[in-house]
């Protein structure tokens, strides 16, 4: 087995005939100005925005099939568009192409509230979906930074803070309607709960960043809402301190729902930016769900292994509106740094690592930051052993740039050395893919190389993205 | 794509230079005696026995590699042999081949507890494990029926009583050790808890059934063992209140660990084979995880929705003995059905559908039970939706065995009519494949078709499983 997968642009002739394909079909729901295809290359992260060719609004499966059987034909690249939150590279058109965007693909199909799940079209944002389901009961756990569609989250198997507690992409997806290269569609797995019935093509589909197949609609684990949350926050004296208080709160079985670590300088920009008054020091922000006794019980657990580890005090309470605040700064974090560096440019990566590596991870790191002389705040998902890099940067001043690009290639030599990932949430698009044999050997590679063959012998579904190239 | 995949036995020549090259290497670890080859064709199934050409015992990784590259030379079949526990006829030999009995490779390697993982070798046995684990205040969940071997129980996608609190084989596996059909070894993932660096192979390998790669090490996420644990019986007026109670439980957010379903037959069975007295109708046996306030709290809880449905009273305890007495007789359920029928035949099948069905299937399947006259009682996880039926048969019964057959065949239909799966956690082995397509789809098993060509293009690796066969 090898990694060589065929990569070439279509000739000239062949994208026009798609394009003038589609849009004998799609109409102005077909667009080329360039305006649109910019917005639709890479917007987020640092890597250069390389346009599609088009831009198609499909509203059902059935259109996709035929947006991807035109595509087939011409060996166009097909690449799925939802927010353009990601922060790799996922979307950007290397070799041209159309990209689907499922903006008028945005609803909540049907809840079943007695399975606790919910059938849903991929362009919906995990803030539309709880919004949705609110009278139900119920809602979705999973929260990214951003307000990312659902289609994208399960296709870069996404996370965020409620990890430690409910999974990640990969836990709360039931079944996937897939579009394949060939324009076939499947469902992934029935609605059952659990399965033993053949390969876990579910699983296969999320985190594949649209490279094996065009997610059309997602069937989603949900939760109920809990009866009390408690949530606060507690200062600790070094990193160290910290991630020992989240792993012998894991330990000890307490169901701690959010454990959200924050450096001194991340505090900073919080409280420039939220004009909230946290301690600037290593903090820890907790979150526990259950009955209003066991919230109780949960924090006031927590707050004693905290004192025990020099920690605290932790301040906490159970009503919303303060809880609310505290959260809406943490999910403002990235945004916040900003208010450090007016005017600088934002790239951000993230690192995972075995919790009990975490401490001594973030604490290399934050020498290295320090030694680089770059302004980089550091948030981390730590009962996962999950953390993140802001690196603020001057985009002119090259060699600046130069000196954030191998911070951010020793933050995952060193995460890779505890045997940790290059990515924890953020996923591989274009910035990861040169750590991928380093991560997981050539060997691995070349198993998912002959996968994506096997599933897009053509190489048109988000080509140049997750695989290395020949 | 298509779902045909080459099936031939190998020619008798290869088989025997296969096997002196294989003696030469292990010498007294290769066996080719009737009784033992017998021993690991099927043995828990009505499947016939169809018995390797050979047994070898390998004891590392290398030793492994060793046999996947001699059978990969003379395309011979290898089959991985745990306990032999699986239910569908997963180790039998239909093409002959190389059994590998992971007998000798049944460590616990390594214990992270800071991390709440373990490193094992596949032949180790789940109750050997938590054993093991005991005084590091950490336990692994999953606990099929059998006492199976971990790496059976992640090929086979295993769950168990556990699952709705703790989920199943693919959520509690952090990364497998696989040797692939040419002898490469590779691991699956990084140790870290979560990831999204590229296709996700752990999901992919487990479930596959040997299918696609030799699992020679598992990286396991363990819990830590509960300050607390209450558990009890609950009886039921109907199927429909005992699954009405389930679901407003997990409705309600209570974080049941434990929620099991039996009939009226299956606790006459019990009370027979294990000297209890539980009341012969519908019940519910119950667990509760946390701390002792915490299971008191959920105990009390469950009690009154138990009583809203006209069932109770809930009779449950926090005493490790009565708790234990109870888990044992359930855990011997199966067995306890010899004691309905002696000398007859035990066919273990099981369904899964979506919660919000459960009684309409249960209720269903057991009027279909009475109508066809065979003795099958039924034990439900009834969290996940997934429940069992222990057809007692006599198998020199010709009219017996087909309607035994064709009730089963029933029971699958009824379960995929309702959106469910023919099979929650036994796996598919051979008996089951004949339902995969009317399961998923013909166009889902030419794609799990094509992923097993392109990682076993010989189909040396299990054949003959999971896989329909041209």
């Amino acid at each position: 087995m090898t990694a060589d997968i065929a990569l070439a642009k279509p000739a000239a002739a062949a994208v026009s005939a798609a394009i003038d394909e589609l849009a004998a079909i799609f109409g102005n729901r077909l667009v080329t100005s360039q305006a649109v295809r910019q917005q639709h290359g890479n917007t987020v992260t640092w890597i250069v925005n390389q346009p599609p060719d088009a831009v198609v609004y499909p509203q059902s499966t059935e259109e996709v099939q035929q947006i991807v059987r035109i595509c087939a034909r011409h060996a166009m690249p097909i690449i799925a568009f939802g927010t353009g939150s990601s922060l790799e590279g996922h979307v950007n058109a290397p070799l041209g192409g159309v990209s689907i965007d499922f903006r008028d693909m945005n609803k909540l199909v049907k809840v079943h509230a007695e399975d606790l799940d919910c059938v849903v079209q991929p362009g919906i944002t995990r803030k539309a979906l709880n919004e949705q389901l609110r009278d139900s009961g119920l809602f979705f756990p999973i929260d990214p930074g951003a307000d990312a569609s659902l289609g994208g989250m399960a296709a870069t198997r996404a996370s965020g803070t409620n990890a430690v507690r409910y999974g990640t992409m990969k836990d709360n997806v039931l079944s996937l309607k897939v579009v394949l290269a060939n324009g076939e569609v499947i469902d992934t797995a029935r609605r059952a709960k659990k399965t033993s019935a053949g390969y876990d093509l579910t699983r296969l589909m999320v985190g594949s960043e649209g490279t094996l197949g065009i997610i059309t609609e997602l069937t989603l684990r949900l939760s109920g809402i809990p009866e009390a949350i408690s949530g606060g926050r507690c200062p600790f004296p070094t990193v160290e301190a910290a991630c020992n208080a989240a792993i012998m709160t894991i330990q000890a079985g307490i169901p701690v729902a959010r454990i959200e670590l924050l450096d001194a300088l991340q505090v900073r920009a919080l409280n420039l930016a939220s004009k909230t008054e946290l301690p600037e020091t290593t903090l820890l922000l907790m979150e526990f769900h259950g009955t209003a006794a066991s919230v109780a019980e949960q924090s006031e657990r927590f707050g004693e292994i905290a004192e025990e580890l020099g920690g605290g005090p932790f301040v906490w309470t159970t009503r919303p509106e303060e809880r609310t605040k505290l959260w809406e700064a943490r999910h403002n974090a990235a945004m916040s740094n900003f208010t450090l560096r007016p005017g600088a440019a934002m790239i951000a990566t993230d690192v995972c690592v075995p919790i009990s590596r975490l401490a001594e991870c973030v604490t290399a790191t934050q020498a290295d930051i320090a030694e680089t002389g770059i302004l980089a705040p550091i948030v981390g998902h730590v009962g996962d052993g999950n953390f993140h890099l802001t690196l603020l940067i001057d985009m002119n001043d090259p060699g600046e740039v130069e000196r954030a690009k191998a911070l951010s290639k020793r933050l995952v030599e060193r995460a890779l050395a505890m045997d940790g990932t290059s990515t924890g949430e953020h996923g591989i698009g274009q910035g990861k893919m040169k750590y991928m044999v380093a991560e997981h050997g050539a060997a691995v590679v070349a198993v998912m190389a002959s996968i994506k063959r096997a599933l897009d012998p053509q190489n048109i579904l988000n080509p140049g993205k997750i695989i290395a190239l020949s």
